[in-house]
């Protein structure tokens, strides 16, 4: 089983990548075969309708959509902006709907999302579900927000032991639905 | 397999329940155990944390819990009501919520509408996800709203072929996914 | 200036109507003229449009929708259930609807809430917003969601300063907009 | 009165730049003092904390929120891209969000759509208001999704009566409360 997983945060120090970073580490200790991007190696040109007429689909988007279509299933954590989702990562989601059959159709999806705040960046995944749903993926419905993330990650672990736990079963039953789950 | 299915509207010629048939006549045909209720059947009080603590869990709430716990998939078919999920609906999900494990955990669960009008009701399912996301349900990513829907059935059947069509398709990467997922 | 003040919860000793009698007395001593009601005088029915077609609108949803028409602006504090608006608070605003013009169209209204956890109830405000929108109302940008409600307040007042502070702001802001908002 | 006017598409063609410019008409005919943008006028990177660190906020987000900061009121007209908020369009929320005081605070906002297939945007509309709540807009609860819109407009005009009737009545209700609604 391949699971794609990355962080909707361009930032180097994205407390999100750490999170994708641990989320990985724990899969392959599971034995999943994991592919951890950054977020920025698939810099996408702000939406366009005439750009695409024109060029066609960036690179970026349709690299982006290839990582996804060899997985089994995807992992995207991300911060919420104003309560949204990022701009950046709609617009690559706005970028890979372009591309039929979507990408993620069919695609179990597990959403996490890490903020220094108290919210922990829950309403940005509620803000997420709508458009990925649309595109066809099958979102989890459990989901971890890590709230106070700054102080709750420290040498790629998750430094609760409860917060750690509860992440671990979610992804025990996330991978066992990655793995059984069939549409064709 | 089996799959409970209602419609979450209280209305004896609901365009909704109307669709719920259909829908369960469909899978009968791919023979599919369909459970249809009516939502009447679950006939609730408002939710009330000191009715809670008097009374306990409602008979009616436990017994659509049961009715769901039973089934290995959830359809649920809904109007929009003011652009959101209708108060007797998220009622009944406000109560359900209150039994531990959740019934509809690890669920999955295929959301149609119907409405008379032309956009179909897809609003109130956007705004269905997050609370049945929350108690756990997996949520297919496609849905199925059928807008002008007082045009649309007769003699229990959709009377347009292209989405009746889109609807097989549906149901029956639904069924797939039902019938393979795996969580315990 | 008047403005209708209650809580969606219909728990007697709800964290959200004891916000409401705070926000309650603080706009009283801006000379304020506050009706603070309990959710519980207005109890309906589950919404059903056979009921409304054989017994009309309950009485209890006329006398909400005359208060509402009363008062120049409204501030509702409510819990959120499952990441959504309380069913019953929902189930009130449905029946609502079914009055022309909508009581809630061209008011201005501020959204508040109180939970024991750290979110402090601001998804359910967030989903509060598209049915009360669609029905006119013009919503306060600003809203206020108190965490750990259970400790914040006390002997009527909010504990925290900092916290007691930002309320005084917005409600300021609010009773100004209310005070010059002119639409008919 | 100042409306500052614009549509989240960059697209030349774009049907909810035409229907900007609709709206625009009617509000200089009722002597408003309208500023039409073009989106494409301010052209941003996608955001990047790290790039705000190094480069400060984009000229072209100074000057779009210079732009707001300058009108009485905002008319945003927007397509919905998969259900939700365009990423270019939140991508530039998610830039003017970093200017405090949010340019938007206070400011009274028109949203509208045009789409050409049935639903008329209204899905996108619905997913900015959480955003642009948050940055303090008062969004008219009123809004205008125009369905069919290539069939819907044609020289300047909107060629359905009764829709024309409807935004001109929203149209007027907004000028209103932006003329009257004061906060500082």
């Amino acid at each position: 089983m391949r699971i794609f997983a990355f962080a909707g945060s361009l930032r180097k120090e994205s407390l999100n990548h750490q999170l994708a970073q641990i989320i990985s580490s724990k899969l392959q200790d599971s034995n999943v075969d994991v592919d951890l991007a950054k977020f920025s190696e698939f810099n996408m040109p702000l939406f366009d309708g005439d750009l695409q007429s024109v060029s066609g689909i960036p690179d970026s988007t349709q690299k982006l959509a290839d990582r996804i279509s060899m997985a089994d299933g995807l992992v995207i954590v991300s911060p919420e902006y104003n309560h949204g989702v990022p701009g950046p990562l709609k617009n690559a989601i706005d970028w890979l709907s372009r591309i039929r059959p979507f990408p993620t159709a069919g695609k179990p999806c597990f959403l996490a999302s890490a903020a220094p705040g108290l919210v922990g960046g829950t309403r940005g995944l509620i803000a997420m579900r709508p458009a990925l749903s649309f595109m066809g993926a099958w979102i989890s419905g459990e989901s971890f927000s890590l709230a106070q993330a700054n102080q709750m990650m420290a040498e790629g672990k998750i430094v609760n032991d409860e917060l750690d736990k509860i992440l671990n079963g979610m992804l025990e039953r996330f991978t066992k639905v990655t793995a059984s789950l069939q549409i064709k």
